[in-house]
């Protein structure tokens, strides 16, 4: 019987609003509830998924990256076709592949990029307002973009780290730490190899602040989460794409302040 | 105490998924309704509100004109911010200016603008889904746009109203007709002294079938209901703006696929 499981590989997008979550919660919605609920419905198994990106209660997922197995003899291009068909509206299946018998959504993962929407204002825009996080005043644009410059590289975000999180080390290589702006909207862009709880959500918090983006040197020294600045809210992070090793370009959903041109 | 009543112009958006509609009805919740019992809390009266353009039910507006009479020194900035701190965050007030005493959102009306947007695909994406009308095949898009053309000056559209109307005339003058490709999503403007009664969705309906492009000529001289396209449906509407004479340019909101820069 093990012997006949295929592996596949799915790529997801999600509006998180109506889900506590990715993790499996006992009387709460879940996108991973949802996700082994279709796909036991399709190919009549009871299977476990498993996501690169364990996002929190809120959170969105442009490509998000779930593995699965199953002795399935459906084509991968028909399981997506059948996952969209029965999953709820605001989860999207984007791909599934068949992957590598030994494919581990998580622990394979070589980057993974988070977006982070922040609107300039006492208010959000009223048709995105699910999706960014509306913030009075910013500082200067030359003052976060130095701080993000600073977060490149190596560095233990200890101060970044939900209190409470256990994890072997708190050190990750953050490849790019950007800002984009389109008027008052602010795109926070962030790709490591890895990222801690609430990661970041903290490093949003604490960029947006004048504080913070002044003294971000000092906060990644300190390892100490109280002098980093707030948790930004939930609904403003994405997980934009998770790339593995030799499996090419990721895919991704349109966010919601994606150009179309 | 008439005497002391002034006269109030309201602009205002509205995400109009979660509403049956501008129109008080009973047991459902109307924009009117909202906006009446705002007004109610804040000012102790109670009032009528009057909109330039009663949507159906489904349909946003990012410039939506109401007008009410009350008897109040409060000064009209502060009533938009007393109206948003009461009002549920679907429905927002952009602006909120005393107008003269006669001030009538509907009948003074010089233009309205409605946008409809048109994704081309199977599927509509996740993050807009609420506010596009998912369409597999467009005709080519000079086909659409001679249709569109086709339609500005004046015309009987009768063929584009709904069934069982009862207007004086089915005359309106359209001023501009038009198209604006980004990528798949395609966004139709209506610019006319008035519309029927679901008029612009009778339009797009025509115009994103061939044959509907191709013979919209044909169409508006049968003044039958018949032989023009389908309703689209509500999701993909917005009331644009309304403008007035010698009011200058008319109040809009960001919509949910504007550009911010």
């Amino acid at each position: 019987m093990t012997d006949a499981l295929r592996s596949f590989k799915l790529t997801l997008a999600y509006d998180g609003a109506a889900y506590s979550g990715w993790q499996i919660q006992k009387n709460s919605p879940t996108i991973q509830a949802e996700l082994e609920q279709a796909i036991s419905r399709i190919t009549g198994q009871t299977v476990r998924v498993a996501a690169a990106g364990r996002t929190d209660a809120g959170v969105h997922a442009l490509g998000q990256v779930a593995g699965f197995k199953a002795d399935t003899d459906m084509a991968a291009e028909r399981i997506k076709g059948a996952l969209n068909a029965v999953l709820p509206e605001d989860i999207r299946i984007i791909d599934c592949r068949e992957a590598e018998r030994d494919f581990q959504a998580r622990f394979q993962a070589l980057r993974k990029c988070y977006r982070y929407h922040v609107w300039e204002g006492a208010a959000p825009p009223l048709f995105g307002r699910g999706h960014v996080w509306a913030v009075k005043r910013l500082p200067p644009r030359e003052s976060m973009e130095a701080a993000l410059k600073r977060l490149e590289g190596e560095h233990d975000f200890a101060a970044f780290q939900s209190t409470g999180s256990q994890v072997k080390t708190t050190v990750r290589q953050m490849f790019r730490a950007e800002l984009e702006v389109r008027g008052k909207l602010h795109t926070f862009s962030f790709q490591a190899d890895g990222f801690l709880r609430h990661m970041v959500r903290a490093l949003v918090g604490t960029l947006v602040s004048h504080d913070g983006s002044a003294n971000i040197g000092n906060i990644i020294k300190s390892r100490d989460r109280s002098l980093a600045g707030r948790t930004a809210p939930p609904q403003g992070l994405f997980l934009a794409w998770v790339t593995y090793p030799g499996q090419g370009e990721p895919h991704a959903a349109v966010g919601p302040f994606d150009r179309f041109d």
